[in-house]
């Protein structure tokens, strides 16, 4: 199958390099590894393990925030129903850039979006109530709700229309039919809304009246319509964004992407206990076809869901990683070993994501931006 | 030269007769005239004279008004510069409809359509300045400001935003790709705008939070944007609008359309009184070529842009329109004559809407809608 990744499809086998060829970006090499533990003061496991894999201007956001020049970090989602925990990977980063970086960070919901892309999606007031339940999920991720400013595009349009007009004019059809798979049968609002996700990249410039530097955290099927942004807010007079592309978190039979529209193979943030560990048992692993096999040969961790899911995010801990990984290479833990043991984790991962939402559910609105 | 007649360009020699079979619009005939005069207890000289000429559910607009299901009447202008007298033709008539038939007026200044559609504009804060003054041209029409609400897009955005991805949802770029001229090299907001001049046609009745019907008085180069905004609100459970189209005021110089991008062709309502001399003197009337030849064949008013200006916005009263034109066509009055007097009529026409501008200054937020 052909590869495709777009903001709107990712199909076929997804193939990183080849996607750092094709979009142009810099993998993230040791260097730049060391120099962003240096400065961070410790190391992020996403980074070390190359879960954040590729990125765009680092080293010169890093140049700036040496010279005292701060940065802000930007990202979002599109709400299209509950996230799923692959959708938290740029926030488990925006959280940790603002812990150890004193960011600033601006969620955009453009709440707008899946209406216009999704034929199944009819209704606005759908989806402003799924925005504000992804906004609960991410505040609910320890983000300091003083320097946290989430906003629905419809409910900050005052800022994003206008801003997003000075974008549009920049912007031909022809400059972004093919990177984003349109056609002349694709909607005006689709068309339009790019502008509105380049927004957020000067955003704090906008609202600060000075030019800040912005990092975005991102899966790297939305790179698209930054390489468009990039392009266009340097004539705006704004400093282009930096950017850290994550790779995808495989579905759990095996796909490239997890994918949030289809329920078995994809866990939701409100899954209760039972289903994610159906779910779980379902998930293909890398060990031998039979338990005897498994024993003698031992299994391939990176062919295995389960093993992808401690390394992109239920085991921070690299040494401990490296254990699981172990006992698969081995054949000295069997499948169901690890699936008994990461149902546990995810199932208590979602219990205390529960009662954050709750804690934070009553202080929601401190966390919003609005015109 | 073919006729081209878009938002965006009138080009060659506008043949209304043509207009209407290709629009698909109907004539207004006696019987509708004589409808609208009854109901309104007065006539309209624009109606009568066929400056308004064409309509779409006129009819049923009447018939709704007969059942007592009031109408309210949506129409506006793009800031780009001074407005000129050609601008006021949908205001007077809105005007018009306000005290005839009790009309509740929105009038959308969208601040950001020049913007995005011309190449010499390029600041937003000029559109929007620009967008005040026409704000307030407009306001001293005379209109009720109870019953007036004015908008900028870009300060009614979170209304208009969120409306308008309602409508760009049902319209694809093949639809209005030809309607407007646009190609692929055009940009995605001017490709994305006619979203919002659609939202006009169902704003009360968002607000009303019920179905209100809609006329919109427009000069008829703008029904395109309507042709396909009424196709959408249909789908989005609104009325369509109802539509009066007008005439375009011919130039100065005999063009079908005055420009408001030629200066010399144009009256703007702050050209000082020896200005609007100069070009008045200059313009071409239907007169012969020398004084005796008019005084034996005499001229025809129908090619002269002076007596055109009296039967369009100067001359209300018929039998006075109707004794200027003989005047031009027995040869009795010569065109310096009109042109004194219209010399005459418009500036004092500009002085008094210059004093009711500055009486209307400080009450001008009054008329505006913001969210």
């Amino acid at each position: 199958m052909k590869e495709l990744v777009t903001p709107y499809d990712v199909e076929g086998n997804v193939e990183y390099d080849s996607l750092v060829k094709n979009f142009g970006v810099d993998l993230i090499d040791n260097k730049l590894i060391e120099r962003i533990e240096k400065l961070a003061g410790e190391p992020n496991y996403m980074i070390r393990r190359g879960i954040f894999f590729a990125h765009r201007d680092m080293n010169w956001l890093l140049d700036q925030y040496e010279k005292g020049n701060g940065f802000y970090v930007y990202t979002g989602i599109a709400p299209s129903g509950t996230m799923t925990i692959a959708h938290l990977i740029p926030f488990v980063m925006a959280q940790w850039l603002q812990e150890k970086f004193d960011a600033e960070v601006y969620i955009q919901i453009p709440d707008e979006e899946k209406f216009l892309t999704k034929k199944n999606i009819n209704d606005l007031e759908i989806t402003h109530g799924l925005a504000y339940e992804d906004a609960l999920s991410i505040a609910a991720l320890g983000f300091d709700k003083k320097k946290t400013h989430i906003f629905l595009d419809t409910e900050y349009a005052g800022t994003m229309y206008k801003n997003a007009v000075r974008v549009a004019k920049h912007v031909t059809f022809s400059m972004i039919k093919d990177a984003f798979g349109f056609t002349n049968e694709t909607n005006i609002g689709a068309i339009f809304y790019t502008s509105l996700q380049a927004v957020g990249t000067f955003i704090k410039s906008v609202r600060d009246k000075k030019n800040v530097p912005c990092l975005i955290p991102l899966g790297i099927d939305q790179d698209v319509h930054f390489r468009i942004a990039r392009d266009v807010v340097g004539k705006l007079g704004y400093y282009k964004p930096a950017i850290m592309h994550s790779k995808f978190l495989p579905g759990l039979k095996g796909e490239p992407k997890m994918s949030s529209s289809d329920p078995s193979k994809t866990i939701y943030l409100n899954d209760d206990p039972e289903t994610v560990k159906r779910k779980i048992n379902s998930a293909i692993t890398g060990q031998q076809s039979t338990i005897e096999l498994q024993k003698k040969y031992g299994g391939d961790p990176e062919k295995c869901s389960v093993c992808q899911y401690y390394k992109y995010l239920f085991e921070p801990d690299d040494k401990k990683l490296e254990a699981i990984f172990d006992g698969e290479r081995s054949g000295k833990v069997l499948a169901g070993e690890h699936k008994a043991d990461l149902t546990n984790r995810v199932n208590k991962f979602i219990e205390n994501h529960k009662r954050e939402r709750d804690r934070i559910r009553p202080h929601l609105e401190e966390f919003m931006l609005k015109d």
